[in-house]
């Protein structure tokens, strides 16, 4: 059934225009002042005094994620009405087999886990969790069936975590295939050892996970992560990067010409660490990793956001439920870490970015849709509004004015990070390859109807091109 | 008559796809798939193998200037096509009445210059050169009547130079107006003294020119206007920044929050300071300022420009003839500044930016043509290719291969500072507001077809816009 | 009378050892592990269980000052006294002409002042706040008479202020004659300019003089001095250098080479911007320039001192009494300037840095007395404990507890900035030049034995050194 | 017997004077400006025209060194001879056993070595090259025997080198202890991998050394080194830093407080990379690590050192002769590392940074001798002329001449890494604790003079500090 979206105004990562729009099949065929001349049957949306935003992309959500004998709540079903209910209609899982399993074995479960249960599009960064032989030769296979990312953990020693030399071996292959890198950066020895003088020191409640994980720490390993780009020629991505500290290390590395990008999740622009530091479970339920930090380090972000210094924002969501953050009582270590956000992403950044004047309409577009597919090899299908571009497109209501809480949400969860939280703004239609999947905050589509997207290497360094053309 | 461009591969900021473009009147109706369906007479250009940007922008030329008896050597009608042979669309041109003028009768004398003679479209970047109550009123006048932007000098002192006081004030009221202000930042007085330390001692050639205003001379006056725009409130854009040095100034500030914008021009990502070290005239043809640098600087520009640290690339465009230069002859102050760029600055960047893997297709765009529009406040009118836009178009051939050269030039003078330079690409067509004006290098359009873009202010602070709203 | 020091823990800037010490006439002769042959008449000092430190230096101090139709309340006797007592056995003051006075004949009143009427000796940096050629044969009358450093202020525009001509022509005869110019940073215009703007908006206490002159003004100013350094040659030296914005503009110029020293002063160090912001006279007692800052700069300016990137702390010591403070009430812009410290600022510096391990006994020494010594000439006559130098000797008290009070205080005033701060030390005898004019905490010795002390210039460039030598 | 010297130009690091100095048994009892009522068999100095120093402190050498089944050519005769004609009185030497070698029997083997057979006094510091609780335990016990400083080695994978966990442990003993913490710096699996791709590829020659190790190599090492300080309290120094890019590394934390020394190594200031280019084993002699870097580094390291940035100088001293360079024919890797100096620095660093003007003859003074005296617990008995120090002297004439070469050296080794450089100055008279060694070049004391010194902890934490006293 085609779709015609009329009277809207549409808002790119550089443009704002009002124009109708038409797909055909799952792509956007025609854009134009005007469109009239439609097939009967046509699906016609009336998107006056609406924004007509490209479906947004979150670039960092965990759905499947087995721990400690349970599992993250989330179903792809679950995870992915509540991804398009709030505007995003792609997301990248981390694939996360720990270092003690099989690469490829991880790869194909973690895929048949997502295939045929997402409503949205999606795909996968491939966690390296070990380094040998055979890992390497299933790392080229997964990328030869359109993985084309990784993912490195420079904290979680012995269970997700690489060491310096896994790392090494793990960007000389990403810049042989032309992969992009994405690392959680901090220093994986003294988060343990930080850990454990506090719980010696009888330090065990919820506010004591952020001084485990300091901003030093976080810095040290980008700055650790930006070296080890530089000398093996990868492109790299450091992901939730969480404060100043940092920043500035991520930062004066891309000045000095390394490809390193920088994402940003919700929660480190919008809460602090004395979230963490309620009560018991209370706080519990605001402990990630990198931890919430102090407010200060909210401006930096917003300030790095608004100018591009920071790429994209995503979410890092991952629903633990208040009896699983129990598990953590007694001992913050062992807190599930996760906050979930992949259904709150969108409004809270157009709510608290764009209308409170941190960061323009088009670095919101383009942070949270346009350049995730730039960086992961999705553009020019997703990530924009244009010709040959699959029809996923947020019909926006700036006018809606609502409130966050876990009673309404779609996260399958029993908590909402954000609680309370008022947003201005929210998605009224929300389509998928020319499907509306959402209407007014209700999920109204075809479960199931998402697909793996398979990407292309593009980070090729001169010396790989050359070799290629050689 | 209508145009459609068929075939072609349209380019912007953000996406990249294969499509057919129509232009209905001066502006852009439809883009589709095919389109076949036009009216008898529509111009039709078939863009096969092509690439489809929107028009180039070059933000910061000087066309009409008065300098000792003589003036610069272009009309708005050979500069106008010189930018359009080249891929530009629109310049901005700065409107520099020096100090003892009346502002108002420069801004009428140099609009009375422009008017009828361009092909090309154009607007103003008001000089602000002196400050009293009248002048201020003026200044409110030339905003009201489209042209918001200012421009000041931290050099050229008594001249076009501005001291801090009135620098103060015109950021005060530029921030008052929502007007972006951009400034040529070097100090002053230090240029001064240096100088007549130089001649004193004899050092009188053209080699001596950067000496005269060295790099920390620039990174002082980056960092001085940074904080004043800090304490006014004002939004700032650092012309033709030619050095790490100003640069790192530059980024500390936008760290920091400053909303400081960040222009280079084409001589310095491709010249070194040993051009304007060639004997005589050779030497004087690269003389301008801030002055050609030494090579390493030019990494760090390339690594800024791609990373998107540099927001625009512009030209600074300003010929002066040999006879001209020769006034320079024994004392490099005398040397009028300048080297021409508008007809090269495109197919320069695309050859030494894209082709050389220094920046990105995206990121070329953006920089030479979205950012400047978006800055300006010519978007969407400019800066893209969407519906509504004006149809300003490029295509362009990937397949060129030429060198330039004064004998092949239609800028209006004998030299060209980037002679021998082999370029890889050119435009084959080029388009003003739906008509084909340039075609295989040569222009054959009409004359005087530019009309000047009357522009919005933009950069109201919080309070401003509070202020508007009550 | 010989001069004999028994049984004290001398302590320099790089030694600690128990040793007698004797001095003849005015000079130390002999340091011993024990000395007892000394002619009768000796004056014997027991040192058990004390310190046995260098006179204490105050590199920055304000005596004789017109303001406004009145003075500074001190007297050379009442400052040179207070300066004793504390410990400060040498102060150099500004002598501060307005730019509308000769400067030959400010420097000849100034000489004048102090001339017979100081307790201990003093020497001079001389403002320069004007320029012209006869200014510059003073200013080289000046040095030839043994005062070797110059004062400029960036800031009071058309009263002491410099523009940057003056200040490039001042650097250049600094650097012909090796001279070092310590100055005042801050951006004369822009303190201007924010001053009329708090105040049109009704901001008219002293709460608001720290807003009038925030950080960046200092920074802003920090930076364009050393510019200048930079390309005239010249050594510089910034007095009271108030936040982490300045500190790290100073810190990445003597990065690069720029050879500028940075100077502290006691009140930045203790006090925070809060005490400005008291009601009415109670702020009006802290109003200073560079105003107090918020508390983390304290922090960051203790580092600086105990890594030594902080070269000296002195006082800026300047009192007026409240009556002349509430000349500034309605008008924080007519509060005189001023926070008295020449009497508390070496016991303040050893309970709140040595003491509290911010540094240790040995910068301490260094900060306070040897490298003000140093950097003025002044070594080795002053600044440390050695043969040949001026046995200018404080004993200092270490298990001594008090509180400091205007009650108890000898400078000339009715209030005392640290009023309430407990001390935990304090010098037991003090001598100048071999005699005892302070013993516990009062003066005993002889009024006017202060002698101005000549100075040669150092600071030669190698360029100036080569000349020399030709 | 007692010892006179007279006439001289007595320079510490803080001060410049003429006195004569006397010592009874081994240290300075009396400096007096005349002394001449000394017992008869008095060993008198006519120091007249001669600067009158501290003894020099080496603050990292290599003397007793296992390497692939041979050995570094000094014995302690020779080294101490060596040193000691090149004026250094005292050295602190590696305890180096290696990662599978117990620690206090190393401890137990370096004393043994040493022990009788230094013609100068001398210390450890103690490398920690493994963690457990034996080891642990032992180091407590060599702390406790007066070897009061660790080492690390963050580089030497599998041999010397600490990972993190083993660099936290140590850093906590060491904290616990107030013991200072050395470090070498560098990223073991860098530059593992590094010299593997290198090797691979057929770069096998000396050139490839310094590629293999590359500067972001070492700056990353400093600051994770800094880091671990930060977040354990200890204190740190980073030895032999070689590059503008590690400088910046420990400055930015030192800037934030962090307890960071830093010390570089006479090659470092004086030798480039091109000279471990030169063919064969010519390059092989310039081979050492951090390898000799690109010469603007060199810049760097001169202004930080003559700002005090950098805090000491040492020499990395450690001979290998060209047949054991030569093991690293055809594998750079197996080139054994050092540059010997321990006969040079002193000399050097007079001619090529005091007499070049790029530091002041106290910097001089106080970077080779009381800064490492200071920070190693040396002080107050070695590092400065007091009265209670050793009477440790070098009577220096600066007006010698002469040239470095192999063939005058008392170095043990068959070549001079600094071969034909001039030095203007040299040691006359070398004393060790009153007793003359050497005279105009030429050994001529007693063998086995030395002593080994024991030192006491300085650096407790606040933390510390309170439990001691508790």
């Amino acid at each position: 059934m085609p779709l015609l979206i009329k009277n809207g105004e549409i808002v790119t990562a550089e443009s704002r225009y009002r124009a109708d729009l038409y797909a055909e099949g799952e792509t956007i065929t025609r854009i134009a002042t005007h469109i009239d001349d439609v097939p009967p049957g046509t699906e016609i949306i009336d998107a006056t005094g609406k924004l007509v935003f490209p479906g947004f992309i979150d670039p960092h959500v965990h759905i499947y994620l087995p721990f400690m004998a349970t599992f993250a709540k989330d179903t792809h079903e679950t995870a992915s009405i509540a991804a398009l209910v709030g505007g995003t209609t792609t997301y990248i899982e981390m694939c996360c087999p720990s270092r003690t399993e099989d690469t490829l074995a991880g790869y194909e479960l973690w895929k048949s886990r997502a295939a045929g249960n997402s409503a949205c599009d999606y795909a996968f960064h491939m966690a390296v969790t070990r380094w040998d032989e055979q890992t390497e030769k299933q790392l080229r296979e997964i990328v030869a069936d359109g993985t084309a990312s990784f993912k490195i953990f420079l904290s979680y020693k012995n269970f997700f975590g690489v060491d310096d030399a896994e790392m090494f071996h793990t960007l000389k292959l990403a810049a042989e295939l032309g992969v992009i890198t994405t690392a959680h950066c901090e220093n994986a020895e003294l988060v343990a050892q930080l850990q454990q003088e506090l719980l010696a020191a009888g330090k065990t409640g919820p506010e004591w996970h952020e001084p485990s994980r300091p901003t030093g720490v976080e810095a040290e390993g980008t700055g650790r992560f930006a070296t080890f780009l530089k000398h093996t020629g990868a492109t790299g991505y450091v992901v939730h990067l969480s404060c100043a500290a940092a920043l500035d290390a991520a930062l004066a590395a891309r000045r000095q010409g390394v490809p390193l990008h920088i994402e940003s999740v919700a929660p480190h622009f919008l809460l602090d660490k004395t979230y963490a530091e309620r009560e018991g479970v209370e706080g519990m339920k605001h402990v990630m990793s990198p931890p919430l930090r102090e407010k200060p380090n909210q401006d930096a972000l917003w300030t790095a956001l608004g100018a591009g210094f920071i790429d994209t924002v995503g979410t890092d969501h991952c629903p633990f439920d208040l009896e699983q953050k129990r598990l953590g009582e007694g001992n913050f270590t062992h807190i599930p870490n996760g906050i979930p956000g992949i259904e709150e992403r969108v409004n809270l950044m157009y709510t608290y970015g764009v209308k409170r004047g941190r960061m323009d309409l088009h670095r919101f577009v383009d942070a949270l849709s346009t350049r995730p597919a730039q960086l992961f090899g999705l553009a020019p299908r997703k990530g924009t509004i244009a010709v040959g571009s699959d029809a996923d497109i947020v019909v926006y209501d700036p006018d809606y004015r609502g409130t966050l809480s876990a009673k309404t949400q779609h996260t399958n969860n029993d908590y909402n990070g954000f609680e309370g939280f008022a947003i201005e703004g929210r998605p009224s239609v929300v389509t998928v390859r020319g499907k509306v999947q959402v209407r007014d905050g209700q999920f109204t589509g075809e479960r199931g109807r998402g697909q793996l997207l398979r990407r292309k290497p593009q980070y090729f360094t001169q010396q790989a091109k050359d070799a290629h053309a050689g």
